[in-house]
């Protein structure tokens, strides 16, 4: 009369998140990340303190103004104009604040868009190297995660590999643009191209495949660069936005999920985006931080100083001899791993307290993953121990030649 | 190619919510509720402003003592250890802070709670006149609701009636006590009468029937009394706790999942939680509401204030004519309505600013229901209004009859 391990319906999810939640939970840096004097490059985390601009704004909005104020909240008028708003001057199109769910961050807009638009057993199509989260996010929404990678190298959108993985039940494309990890921008030109694909495929499914575009790091971007939507050239897109990367809070939850505002079914759309939000769990942001986007939205991380850190990071690397390209954005470099074990590499740092993230975590093993979201200390205290651990992994290379 | 309606996942979802949905959204009450003067009955909202406490503790917790203040945050072990505290002092289960799930208010405690033991398809059952998103959360997470009316007159749980709906598939009885929208407290004999029959029940079919206890009026209590949980009879429990309604802060949402500690599968459930809370949408509470938590379970709103307006409303409305018992918890009344439509009686009230729930929102026609967060000059002055509009439909169904 116990449950029997084979009867859990959350197993697929919990197998799909098992490295990442081992790592967080199990890992050495698990146990050491919170000690004085650790390097932690591990995941996309504060490591100075939060802007004082967020306290300010936080304390200023906990001040109530009407006996509503905590009520029940859904989404906001206010934070949609707001988000409505910030997403029209970011692609030009002309999005309104009834386009807009205001959700609990990324995560359960992602959730929320594809229960919107899958039927269970539908596929959605993702590319590797992914955020670690993706395929749980499918499976636990009961549609079938297909996985396809990047081009080598340049890390673009494989636009063959892409079309040549739809079938008759794909039903979605989730992209993520700028790229966690890769730090790249797909252009215009590669977007165009996915949209042709995806309007023939369409036809001949005879039954519309959407895109979901994750675009939490469209405002993390380095020389100058501009981060293209899949709106801009797709009308079946799905935006999703969060301000936990513009602003380095991923734990006070705000974000939203944007309807094309030229998709036909968008009016009807909308109380089912809001049934679901409840049915899910309350998908909706805090009161508190509804009240205070207005403020938040202004507000962004100084990207300067973390193109600083970019830059020495690369270049320091480079010198060191690893291969590493320079992101367009993003707070993420993914040097290749000199041995070809990222785990065993990741492990060698970590037992210096240099702590990055293993690719094979991430679905790309062969490299590992480095958060610009360190302090300029880490970062310099850290290159002496990535030169010995380069150094040190090259002789044992050698020696198994 | 457009979104055929009949090939939503979300249809059920939404037709389950449509009443309450619309009733929120379009209703007379939708248009009025923020104009001066109204007297708001409708929902579990405060309708007085928010405690001054509340604020304070915001605040006080906005200032970041460390890098990672608002850092991802799943469950915060201090926030863990001041929820199983509380829920071990009112229950006397053993709870330790490893039992603790810390969740997004209740509604994702429902939903990852449903998650976390049924498969697709399983049948969860749950008493009428239910809380109105219960059978959403359950079509969501992919279970089959089954519905058994509590007994009528005293509101008592329908042991017999439970016992027959049981079927091979039934995997969980969703148990809400005190009760919303009866007021109605379970007392211990009924609870393992209950537990008995599960017990027999889950020995016949092979397969262990769950509860999961929705006790957030647990705290919510008049002339003294005391909430048995569930949790205190029978071990297979699930407990689901907010401080929405203690604080009356809804839209500042956090709450938990507590696994019983005689559970067997206690601890192998905990990774596939984590998990599950992760797959759903991050179903975590901000940093924010956790770090502030130890604080705010010290607060409660003034139950002595609420006992004298159940006590006016109840000795007010019974003066008029209506036939409408004391709630022993909760926030509700229940009086029944004079006329059998209680849309068309609920309307009446409604010309006169006075907002109160149909029962039929609730599936439980023939009555209305009140919310005792209405200020006390809202209460005083709706006590004409219900008394004309029951004069009213005293001399309708006369004339009807």
């Amino acid at each position: 009369m116990a449950v029997h391990r084979e009867e859990r319906r959350a197993e697929h999810v919990t197998r799909s998140l098992r490295g990442i939640n081992r790592f967080m939970t199990q890992s050495c840096w698990a146990q050491r990340r919170d000690r004085r004097g650790v390097m932690d490059f591990a995941l996309g985390n504060p490591q100075d303190m939060p802007m004082p601009e967020i306290t300010q704004a936080l304390k200023f909005w906990s001040d109530p103004l009407t006996r509503d104020w905590f009520a029940y909240k859904t989404s906001d008028e206010c934070a949609r104009i707001v988000s409505a708003r910030s997403l029209r001057e970011r692609t030009g199109v002309p999005y309104e604040s009834e386009d807009i769910a205001m959700t609990n961050g990324a995560f359960s807009a992602i959730s929320v868009g594809i229960k919107l638009l899958t039927l269970p057993g539908d596929e959605v199509i993702f590319n590797l190297p992914p955020w670690f989260c993706y395929e749980a996010l499918i499976e636990d929404a009961g549609a079938v995660p297909v996985k396809v990678n990047v081009l080598p190298g340049s890390f673009d959108l494989d636009i063959a590999g892409i079309a040549a993985a739809i079938t008759p039940r794909t039903r979605m494309v989730l992209l993520n643009t700028p790229h966690n990890p890769t730090g790249r921008i797909y252009d215009r030109q590669s977007l165009q191209q996915l949209a042709d694909v995806l309007e023939d495929a369409s036809r001949r499914n005879g039954r519309r495949i959407y895109v979901l575009s994750d675009e939490v790091y469209a405002r993390i971007l380095f020389d100058g660069n501009r981060a293209v939507s899949p709106a801009e050239v797709y009308d079946h897109t799905l935006v999703v936005y969060s301000w936990s990367k513009q602003l380095l809070i991923p734990g006070q939850r705000i974000g939203y999920l944007a309807v094309h505002p030229n998709m036909p079914e968008r009016e009807e759309l909308r109380e089912e985006l809001v049934a679901i939000q409840i049915a899910s769990g309350f998908a909706f942001p805090n009161a508190l931080l509804q009240h205070a986007i207005g403020d938040l939205d202004r507000l962004i991380i100084n990207l300067d100083h973390l193109q600083r850190k970019r830059d020495r990071m690369v270049s320091a690397l480079r010198d060191i001899g690893f291969e590493v390209h320079s992101p367009q954005a993003t707070f993420y470099l993914l040097p290749k791993s000199p041995i070809a074990d990222d785990e065993a590499f990741s492990a060698l740092l970590a037992e210096r307290d240099v702590f990055v993230l293993p690719g094979t975590l991430a679905e790309y093993p062969g490299y590992f993953r480095i958060s610009l979201t360190a302090s300029d200390d880490m970062i310099e205290r850290s290159l002496a121990h990535f030169e010995a651990v380069y150094r040190q992994s090259q002789v044992q290379e050698a020696a198994l030649a």
